[in-house]
């Protein structure tokens, strides 16, 4: 189930300092035209994202929405945990602010006039709870467990037909029908204002995410947000400041969150999703389906790696990388400067699939100047010469780790070339190779994240679709379970500072 | 909010047509002793899983079971939902099967006097609702926004112990608090009894993993199951049948179900949780979460790939491999056979850890004898000779497709190395080097999955790690979205069959 709003619209109150949104339900009018059905199982009634959905649903008072749940009694493996005790599930549907009617669903005549009277109900969504029994009217199978997704025999078709009373006449399927048509492209808008800040400014890429997309919301009116209940710390929050009414609050519930989004792109928006990017693991399936669904959505997952610094590892995404390259047709940003974040946000919002950035929590110098294009593949190479002895790629923390290192070498003679990898899907393993054969075929990668699936595994993948893999390698990432501590801490404990970098040249070179 | 069941006990009908299990609600002795009490903020209440596990709880009458809900009206960017509707909060959990109290948070001796009541209360899991202001006590922050996580100044500090009439005195952190034990090793166990299957029988991988589950369960009798509403698509059935009263029906609610599986390692027990691959894209944060909490869980992912056939896309997990992979401390088994999947099902019931098994729908044909061994890391060379002009690498039906593209090559006067990579993690990088060496460095990886974080890059990230990259290297996966079809359609259609890698071998040979 996925509740497809529009906008809500909201408010805010004049109080700054308490910074309390209060959303304007009123607004009914910004929460799309004409009726919406879903249509639900029972069994499906005990995954927690349908309740999500219920209760987005009636807080934003979506009374043009109707959900017909098919209460059948009967689960693939066995019964549901309700059966056919139909006062639960009105009380469950009641408890979550919705109108309900319990009807017989064999009843067309039932089903005609809840349908109605569900149209008529203004001030709550509605659900219909249709009783049902699974197989009727073929008594052979009608209320028997063990029939789930299995096919009819010839003989059992026609047994099935005969008790009822003939069957339709159904036109010869034409075949083809699976032939996928292309995605389609998310509206144009003129190019955004160039990002603007000081050359010696200390900038989260957090932070310029949120920068960033007030930017474009200034040249895209389609562009929406919503965040998990923490913009004011993944930033979407600048955005709401600049663009109340397109601004959504989506609380803590990150599967009805990423699905929200695929239900406001389905409308024509342009949605920016946002939560920490662990949560995003939340809705991993909800990413998957919205990839199948050729869906175009923007999700920016913040605070990834033991960069986050206390919050401890719980609140750290170390896997997001993996579980976002994983996606069909997705892209992957990871940005080092405010400057790539606001750009790559500009890029995001231009287009079609799934769109991922990845944001990092510490303050981080300026790395590019405004006019800096970023194209997509691509990357930046931020120290070189021909004496470079490795080539060193990294983005966020690690980058800045790696400029570091460079530095460090440097005083000590030796000369290394460092790569800014702040496109990490789609990669141009062609271009990589030239700058890795040009460092004598040695590479360390270094990355915030676990070594599996991550920057490291996407580089080398791509050498060696060129035939250009690396002589001599490392790959320097998180491998132990982190805990909490001061960023600059955990970032050498872990495994990821310039020291580790330092030590990996030495040690290839 | 996780439930911890242990033995709920369940009992069949004699009925096996319909194979209607009905769970024995009143083994209100197996499902553990004392008190289980669980805080909860009202924030995370917008969270589906909380109502996952509300539902389960009440389903399973865990009487024993008191949630303390924090209703503070304040979420960390926005007033919650809700806020202070304590009515409404009521009605969600009455709605699921508990009895409800709502009480002021504040009042010691409420709360108190609601936990006696709450233990005292049978039939019902208890929900107990305070009512509580955000900061109560310290005017300059209570019921204010703005405050979440944020830590006082030291004036602030100084002023809010000075309203709340003086705080408490804390001892000083010793420090070191932080430092993790090692994982607690599962309960061991005598070796479990030998496969058995005639030499040409075709098992599907999926079905031997409940064959294999039986087994271990016949020598440990820790072992218990819990599925997602589909052992009788993964067969955990085989073992329900052994053992009722150590399977547990899990209904669709897969965060909830991983949760639980976790509570039950908790609880000494050895859990094996199964539901189709793909699905537990849902339970990734619980999966990501058990790891930190230093679990020791085994999960079984069915239906894998575009080998499932007809189901279609949202059916096929092609991204479950990268997943698992980027889990801290996890094992990822992709079996090709029952032999090897029985005894990797053994395996991971003594391993501590998050443990991860990829079963595939196809029947098989069975490829090693009773007897053979499966160490971890390691992996199986099925065909070799010393003319092996390239090693392809494949699991599941990649491997099959692999033996039948040696075949041909082989009438074609063309030997290549087969090997099977049963442990996907972790990996003997250096044994792996000397095959591929042997063939030249020429490597191909085919796999029923995604490109990305699966076999092929674990692969060459091991390789790499040994200085011993593929020098001719060819990663075969899923690159297109697939669609509905028959599962050998299929795997020509989305290019992962023996013809893709014959082609493959001659274009690197």
């Amino acid at each position: 189930m996925t509740v497809e709003i529009d906008h809500v619209g909201s408010t805010r109150l004049a109080n700054r300092e308490s910074r309390e949104h209060v959303v304007n339900k009123s607004h009914a009018d910004f929460r799309g035209e004409g009726l919406a059905a879903v249509l639900t199982g029972d069994g499906e009634l005990a995954e927690g994202q349908i309740w999500e959905a219920a209760a987005f649903a009636a807080h934003y008072n979506l009374d043009n929405l109707t959900v017909i749940c098919d209460i059948n009694r009967l689960g693939q493996s066995d019964p549901t945990m309700y059966q056919h005790d139909m006062e639960r599930y009105r009380l469950k549907w009641e408890s979550e602010g919705f109108a309900t009617q319990v009807i017989n669903g064999h009843d067309v005549a039932a089903v005609l006039a809840a349908l109605d009277k569900a149209k008529a109900t203004k001030g709550k969504p509605q659900a219909i709870l249709a009783e049902t029994i699974k197989g009727h009217g073929f008594s052979e199978v009608a209320d028997k467990m063990g029939w789930h997704g299995k096919p009819f025999s010839k003989d059992q078709l026609a047994a099935a037909i005969e008790e009822l009373g003939g069957g339709p006449t159904v036109p010869p399927d034409p075949g083809k029908s699976y032939i996928r048509t292309s995605l389609p492209k998310p509206p144009d808008f003129p190019p955004a204002p160039a990002p603007d800040y000081k050359a010696d400014a200390k900038v989260a890429t957090r932070e310029a995410y949120g920068f960033g997309l007030k930017r474009v919301g200034a040249v895209n009116k389609h562009v929406v947000a919503i965040s998990g209940d923490v913009k004011n710390s993944t930033f979407s929050e600048i955005f709401q400041d600049a663009y109340p009414d397109h601004f959504y609050q989506g609380f803590i519930a990150e599967q009805n969150l990423v699905s929200t989004a695929v239900g406001l792109a389905a409308r024509g928006k342009v949605p920016f999703a946002d939560t920490f990017a662990c949560f995003l693991s939340r809705a991993y399936d909800n990413v998957r389906m919205a990839a199948i669904s050729r869906a175009n959505i923007n999700l920016c997952g913040s605070h990834c790696g033991v960069s986050i610094g206390e919050d401890g590892p719980s609140q750290m995404a170390l896997e997001d990388i993996a579980m976002f390259r994983a996606v069909h047709g997705s892209e992957v940003f990871y940005p080092s400067d405010a400057i790539s974040t606001e750009r790559l946000t500009e890029h995001m919002a231009r287009r079609a699939g799934i769109n991922y950035l990845r944001t990092s929590r510490p303050k981080m110098p300026i790395l590019y100047s405004k006019d800096e294009k970023f194209p997509v593949p691509g990357f930046k190479v931020l120290r070189q010469s021909a004496q470079d002895k490795a080539t060193v790629i990294g983005a966020g923390v690690t980058l800045h780790e790696a400029l570091k290192a460079a530095d460090q070498l440097k005083s000590q003679g030796t000369a290394i070339r460092v790569i800014d990898l702040y496109c990490v899907k789609p990669l141009d393993g062609k271009a990589l190779a030239e700058q890795i054969k040009a460092t004598g075929g040695r590479l360390i990668t270094a990355e915030d994240h676990w070594p599996e699936g991550g920057l490291g595994e996407a580089v080398l993948t791509a050498l060696a679709g060129e035939g250009a893999s690396p002589t001599k390698f490392k790959l320097i990432a998180v491998t132990k379970m982190p805990h909490s501590g001061k960023p600059e801490e955990l970032i050498e404990a872990f495994g990821i500072s310039a020291k580790h970098i330092v030590e990996a040249v030495k040690a290839i070179s």
